[in-house]
């Protein structure tokens, strides 16, 4: 019947996924009925975690393991406003370790000198850490088609047990024409080229990627991808760019593309979905159905535009229904710290997650804690799928209100621990000063409190400016004045005082008096992290300096104009945003002091091309 | 083939689609390479809007046409924290009337004597307003399957031009076993004789729901659906509850019940999907796709737990694509109206949208206005496949800084009527006010400032206490003091001062001890809503009664706390975290208020059965 319906069967090299059976049973079954026949398999959703497989660039001696590809710190990053500082990218890759995703793509280390050396920082380290299980992830640094490109990709990643490098060039006839402005052949030879330039390097994990794949036309990639893969590359990733394409036609791209490139049998599959028509994460699961063995995603789905597939989406996804409708498809993630990830992104990049959003938004187990429970719910999977353990969601209700003022240091590094945080006393000393603090005022602290308190004292740039004492008056009637006193790198005080529209923008113009710098603020915004009254405010803000650091945005090869963002909490709210736009002037002043070092970075990486913005520093 | 791969012929009465031919030719094509041959249909795509048919309950002239249902006042009001006034709920079913969705669903009467006032009001208002193309919105009500139930949903809806009563009952084995304790038999028994009650009513429109239909078994969905049929249900909707399905799942599931199920080419098939791995908006895709022609769906896509599928992903994705895809599929929405319905419905419940939302986050098209425009991006569908415009999207930037504060009260009216707000004098005066205000301290006013002062004067609750004055003194010192003067419903004024962890815990307990209520403060948020340092900001608080009000919960049948929310917006935060406490304030003490006038309730319509927990009023 497979030849009837002209559907290929698929070679078994790489994996034993057999097309005729997945669509077949879903679409083309004998009995009709065939599919939620019982509802035993709905209710008793576990998955036995089998085995990682040993790490070989090209192959995966399990047919039916995934790998996770999260590329949060590459695509993610590139959201507006999401700029990381390299500490924060450190962190993020540690917690993508934690989570136990296959590769990790650290950066574009062409776009600017602080990306290459956050990549080389992350390759490093985190590249190196082998786990219990053996496991270490692959660190991988996108290119375009170019020397220069890989050159400062291979620098950024070399560091790494598994480097892998990533390049790509658009080949859909509208980014030839309006953005390339070139040939078919010329694109051809160019990514020929260049992957075998990345595997003259020494590279033997090389990744290909055809730009806008999702618009290009199939014969023409299965020529560029059949000559990339002579030329060296071993994973072929197929974007759906502008997020344009149905998972029905998403999984057709990905299986004619398995069945009719010549030498896809001797590498691997990938898929990176954008989000625009909201189908990203079903276009992902839709291509490993029809064989990719490779996902990229980021945490939380964030990303350029509506973002990409979202990983805890996809990994839940297969994890609840990989056993039972797709031959056993299973992934190597430790889904108990999805949670966590999740929190760490969303405070770093400042992109919040919805309270709707799929498997992390506040609400997805609110059927639990939001609504009285009087009896009526007997039986937990009538309206649950999966459990919040499984993605590490521990409520405050359940564990949380276990400290107050009068519990000590090891209570609350066992907390700490219990929560993730594993800090060096020097930052634990420095918590528990606040925590103390905060203990005096509020009786008691649950665990978002405390991991608010972490956020504002840990994951905090290296200080420049840090805040004395502010003082303010306002109201209704107008003449809002505020007094901030500022300690400096050498611990000299500076005060000032300023009028505003409000309160925090009298505190912010006097902190510009004692900083002078000229900055734009472009996002303000505060939430409280914990109920009541007595809540401890989290405050955002978003800011540029108005002579902008510069990088080059991957895709398009813009200009894109650096933003920096900072956190603050208190119970105070005037004094939780002093603290965020001190945090936010620190983290962009360290960030032009860095881009100043030169001498740390090795000048032969970044000899830019001329035809591509130059990227400013 | 069709008869080979068993997949059945559909009957052409509903609509004319053909399942062989799409599944076919997406995944069985003869040639494999069928789909994005040319670049040319992606670079362009506009869809001429087809004439919407004529309104039958059980049929639809043009087999291409698929009905929007919104079920945002329902479904979405069901999120925790996202109670709605009934005065809310107006204003966004006036919304979805000018989107115009074919039925909105208003809420559900049996929970509450204010949902049902809700529902007849919006019958009696928006169910009657004919636009000038002919087409008024189908009111629809939800009932349990009990005379109660669809008693007072028939109370609430029968005003409407054209009413609906939708009735639902588990199906699946696990809420047979566990809610409903109930074997098979009787849930057909129960099923058949309550939609020939709901017809016996009068109501010519009745919608019967399978609820968990996604994990029934498919033998027993064909028989209960088809006596439903016998019994006089003019449509079938068939919700994955708790989001489990993927695509291909979910349309084969409507597919299987499109062609096993007696009787049902005389009636129209619909979708409900659930958002809890992420699938909900490709699932009601794929369920168009295989002939459903109703898609239930919410705006930005709220509901319960993760929500559900979003309208704008839903609309767009068959407006994109519909054409060239599912055979002409189209829908009567008019897409120009859908960031309007999406910022209200985010501002009145609170759900805010992530940046990275598609369609209607903010950065879904921020690569236009985030990133420097400087040449390279030579052709807009590069990366662009919707246009902003389509979603009535207008930037600050393009249509913004227009009003000044030398404007005078036409230039306001007429921006605002541009911006959709057609305000009465009384209104307008108001905002007016306030504007002037706001200009005298701010340069230029933006969009979004102007929107800001709206919401907060127009679509606030009846006024009970309003603000006075507030003065504050905070700082890192500590003794953070409020004063807050505020007015009664009689003019008297009330003053108060007290002190507080921080500045707005200071004005809250002030006002505490004026209002003299036990109040939960559940959550607070602000965002600046415009750029820049002196930004308006947006407050929103969420509170709840200590003794609260309570109403049933529509599937579990639980006694939900109703929560109340309130927004201020104003240039210092202090003085809107009061405006949005002391509107919160109004909304609960306004809502116990109606709850006590019986006299205006049919009470009839309301007895509810002992075994469902009561109402608390």
């Amino acid at each position: 019947m497979a030849a009837l319906c002209s559907i290929p069967s698929f070679s078994t090299t790489t994996n034993s996924f057999n097309l005729t059976s997945p669509y077949h049973s879903l679409f083309f079954s004998k009995s009709s009925v065939n599919l939620p026949q019982q509802s035993t398999p709905f209710n008793t959703i576990k998955c036995s975690l089998s085995r990682r497989p040993e790490y070989t660039p090209n192959r995966i001696s399990d047919p039916n393991y995934v790998r996770i590809f999260d590329t949060t710190l590459r695509d993610g990053e590139q959201s507006p406003g999401a700029t990381l500082t390299s500490k924060e990218k450190l962190d993020i890759a540690r917690q993508l370790a934690k989570l136990g995703v296959d590769i990790i793509e650290a950066g574009f280390p062409a776009s600017s000198k602080d990306d290459l050396e956050a990549v080389k920082m992350i390759a490093k380290e985190v590249g190196n850490n082998i786990d219990g299980d053996g496991h270490v992830p692959v660190i991988c640094g996108l290119a375009r088609c170019n020397r220069a490109d890989i050159d400062a990709s291979w620098e950024a990643v070399k560091y790494a047990k598994r480097p892998r490098i990533h390049t790509f060039i658009a080949t859909s006839d509208i980014h030839l024409k309006h953005k390339l402005r070139k040939s078919r052949e010329e694109v051809i030879q160019i990514a020929r080229e260049m992957v075998s330039y990345a595997r003259s390097l020494g590279c033997e994990d090389v990744e290909f990627s055809p730009e806008d794949a999702g618009r290009s036309e199939k014969e023409f990639l299965y020529q560029i991808l059949g000559e990339v893969i002579k030329a060296g590359a071993t994973t072929l990733n197929i974007p759906d760019t502008v997020g344009i394409l149905l998972p029905v036609e998403f999984g057709q791209l990905i299986a004619d593309i398995k069945s009719n490139t010549p030498g896809i049998e001797n590498v691997i599959i990938s898929t990176h979905c954008q989000n625009d028509l909201g189908q990203a994460s079903s276009n992902t699961v839709a291509g490993a159905y029809a064989g990719a063995r490779q996902l990229e995603v980021t945490v939380n789905g964030i990303g350029e535009r509506a973002g990409n597939a979202s990983l805890e989406e996809v990994v839940m996804t297969i994890k609840c229904r990989g056993k039972e409708l797709m031959e056993g498809l299973y992934t190597g993630i430790n889904t108990r710290h999805i949670v966590m990830a999740s929190k760490m992104v969303a405070e770093y990049t400042g992109l919040a997650v919805q309270p709707h959003k799929a498997i992390v938004g506040a609400n997805a187990f609110a059927h639990e804690s939001g609504i009285h429970q009087d009896g009526m719910l007997k039986h937990k999977s009538t309206y649950e799928i999966i459990s919040p353990e499984d993605i590490g969601l521990h409520r405050s209700n359940e564990s949380g209100i276990v400290l107050g003022k009068l519990s000590g240091r090891h209570a609350l590094k066992s907390r700490l621990l219990e929560l993730g945080y594993a800090l060096d006393d020097k930052d634990l000393d420095d918590v528990f000063w606040r925590f103390k603090a905060v203990a005096e005022k509020k009786k008691h602290l649950s665990d978002s409190d405390i991991e608010a308190l972490i956020s504002d004292e840990v994951f905090q740039p290296k200080i420049i400016w840090s805040v004395g004492d502010v003082q303010v008056t306002c109201g209704t009637l107008g003449l809002s004045t505020a007094t901030v006193k500022l300690i400096d790198a050498d611990g000299a005080e500076h005060v000032a005082c300023s009028i505003g529209t409000g309160p925090v923008d009298a505190a912010y113009k006097a902190i510009d008096i004692i900083v002078k710098r000229s900055v734009v603020l472009l996002e303000y915004s505060m939430n409280s992290v914990t109920e009541g009254i007595d809540a401890i405010a989290s405050t955002r803000v978003l800011i540029r300096p108005e002579n902008g650091h510069t990088s080059t945005h991957a895709l398009t090869g813009e200009t894109v104009h650096r933003t920096f963002s900072g956190t603050g909490a208190g119970m105070d709210i005037v004094v939780s945003s002093v603290r965020a736009y001190v945090s936010a002037l620190n983290k962009m002043l360290g960030f032009k002091e860095t881009a100043a070092s030169k001498e740390s970075i090795d000048n032969s990486a970044l000899k830019v091309p001329s035809e591509i913005s130059q990227v400013s520093f």
